[in-house]
C-alpha cells in the first residue's frame, strides 16, 4: 500500500474527520491537512485527532498534498474539486465522498487543467449525526465504498485510490456513476424519501405512543433537510423511478388491504421478509 | 402492589415469555404457569425461565390463575379468552397483549360467562424476533403499555391490570379501543406496510450494497407476515387512513422533486426531521 506524505480532507465533517482519522490510524499519510471555511468545524476536527494541520485557505491546504479528499455537501463538490485541482500539484488524486456520482462526474469531464485527476468516490458509511466530533477510524470498516473511474482515469491511479480505500477498512466496488445513482436510489435515498414522508405524516400528539417499528423506520429522517435536498435533486432521475416503483407495490398492498385479499397481502409481506432477510441485521 | 399467587401466560413467544420472566423477577407471582400448544415451545419457555409450569392443557392451566395474559396471535385473541373465561375462577382478570384493540375488544364485550372480567392491554414492545428464547424480563422497562378498559370494567379490577404492567416496568397508559387503534395504525402499523412495501420492492441484486439506511428503514419487515397480515386486517379501517394520509405527504414530496421544487422539498424534510427530532433515537 502507497503510504502519501500529504492528503488533504475539504470539509471535515463526519466523513471527512472520520477519512482522516482512519488514514492516520493505518498510518496512510504523515500529515492530514482539513481544509474547511470555518475555523470552529477545523477547531473540532484538530481537537479529535482527525487532522495533523488545519487551514481556511484550500490553495495553500492542497499545495503539497497527493490525494484530496472533496467532503463537501453534494451541491459544492464539482466546484469544490475544480478549486483544488487549480492548486494542487500535477498528479495529485482528486476524490470525493458525495452520495450521488453521475451529475459530479459529467460536470468534472471537461475544464480540468491538464494533469488533475478526478476519480469519483463513495462510502457507504455515514449516520443521521454531523460533525468531526462524532467521527470514528473505523467508520468505514466492513462497509463499502464505490469508486466509478471513467475510460479517462489510469488504471494505476483507480488503483491507488481502490487500495486507499481499502486501507481505511473498506470492500471496494467499482460501477459506473449511472450504475451507482440506480442502485444508490433504492437502497439509501428512497428509504429516505420515506422516512421523512412517514415522519412529517405522524401528527405531533402521537409521537409519545411511537416505539421501535416507527423509530427505525424514520431513523434517517433526522438528516440534514438541506443537504438531503442536494442529494435528492442531484439523483432525481433515479430516485423517481425508485419512488415510481415502490408506489406500485405500496398501491398492491393498499389494495390488498382495502378489499382484504389476505393472500395478496400476506405475499407482499412475504416478500418484504425474503429481502430484509436476506440481508441480516 | 398486588401479588398473585398463580398467574397464567396463553402463547409463550417473545411477549409472553419475557411477561413470565419480568414477573418472576418482580415477584409478583409464585407461579406463572405457561400454555401453549407446542410441547417444544413450552420446553423452551420453561428452560429459559420464564414459566414455573407448562401445560398444554388450557382448562387445567387457568383453573387457578388470578390473573391471565392471553399472547396468541391477533386473530386468536378473542376465542382464546373465551376459553380462559369458561375455565378460570370467578373474577380472574384476564387481559392480552394484541397489537389492535377495537376488534377484540367488540367480540368479548357480549357472551362471556358471568364473573369473567376482559380488560384490553397491549405493551409497546417486542422486536422483529420470535420465540421465548428471546424473553427479556426487562422487555417493558421504560415501554408503553396501553390499557383499554370500556365502561363496564370495574375501576378496582383496571387498577390491578395497570398496577401489573407498572410492575413489569411499564409506563401505563389508557385509552379506548378506537382511540389506541388510530393511534397505532400510525406509529406502527403504517412503518410495518412501508417497510414491507420497500423491501418487497428492492431487486435482490441490489442487497449488497445496503447500509444503514435500508436496514433501518425495512427492519421490521423481519416480522412474521401472517402475524402482520393478522394485525393489518385486524386494524383496517385505521390503517387505510394513516396510509392515505401518508400518500398524500409521499405525493407532495414525488411532485416536489418531479418538479424541482427546491423550498417544497426541503419543507417537508424539515417536518420530518422536526418529528423525527422531538422523539430521540
Amino acid at each position: 500500500m502507497k503510504r502519501f506524505e500529504t492528503i488533504a480532507v475539504v470539509g471535515v465533517g463526519l466523513i471527512g474527520g472520520s477519512i482522516g482519522l482512519a488514514a492516520r490510524r493505518a498510518g496512510l499519510a504523515r500529515h492530514v491537512v482539513g481544509i474547511g471555511r470555518r475555523a470552529s468545524s477545523l477547531r473540532t476536527a484538530r481537537s479529535h485527532g482527525c487532522v495533523t494541520a488545519t487551514t481556511t485557505n484550500l490553495a495553500r491546504g492542497v499545495s503539497e498534498a497527493e490525494l484530496v479528499v472533496v467532503c463537501t455537501p453534494v451541491e459544492f463538490i464539482a466546484a469544490g474539486v475544480r478549486e483544488v485541482a487549480e492548486h494542487c500539484p500535477a498528479g495529485t488524486i482528486i476524490t470525493d465522498a458525495g452520495s450521488t456520482k453521475e451529475q459530479i462526474v459529467a460536470e468534472l469531464s471537461s475544464g480540468l487543467p491538464a494533469g488533475a485527476v478526478f476519480i469519483g468516490s463513495h462510502p457507504l458509511a455515514g449516520s443521521e449525526k454531523n460533525g468531526s466530533q462524532h467521527a470514528r477510524a473505523d467508520l468505514f470498516e466492513g462497509r463499502k465504498t464505490i469508486v466509478t473511474p471513467t475510460p479517462r482515469n489510469k488504471s494505476r491511479q483507480v488503483s491507488t485510490l481502490m487500495a486507499f480505500w481499502r486501507a481505511l477498512g473498506s470492500q471496494v466496488v467499482k460501477m459506473t456513476p449511472a450504475e451507482h445513482d440506480a442502485a444508490l436510489a433504492v437502497t439509501s435515498h428512497l428509504p429516505h424519501v420515506l422516512a421523512a414522508a412517514l415522519a412529517a405524516a405522524t401528527d405531533e400528539d402521537l409521537l409519545k405512543l411511537v416505539a421501535g417499528g416507527w423509530l427505525d423506520t424514520t431513523r434517517v429522517a433526522g438528516g440534514d433537510p438541506e443537504l438531503w435536498r442536494q442529494i435528492l435533486s442531484s439523483n432525481r432521475r433515479y430516485t423517481l423511478k425508485a419512488l415510481a416503483k415502490f408506489e406500485k407495490v405500496l398501491a398492491s398492498l393498499h389494495q390488498a388491504l382495502e378489499n382484504d385479499e389476505e393472500r395478496m397481502l400476506v405475499q407482499i409481506l412475504q416478500a418484504g421478509k425474503r429481502s430484509r432477510d436476506a440481508v441480516g441485521s
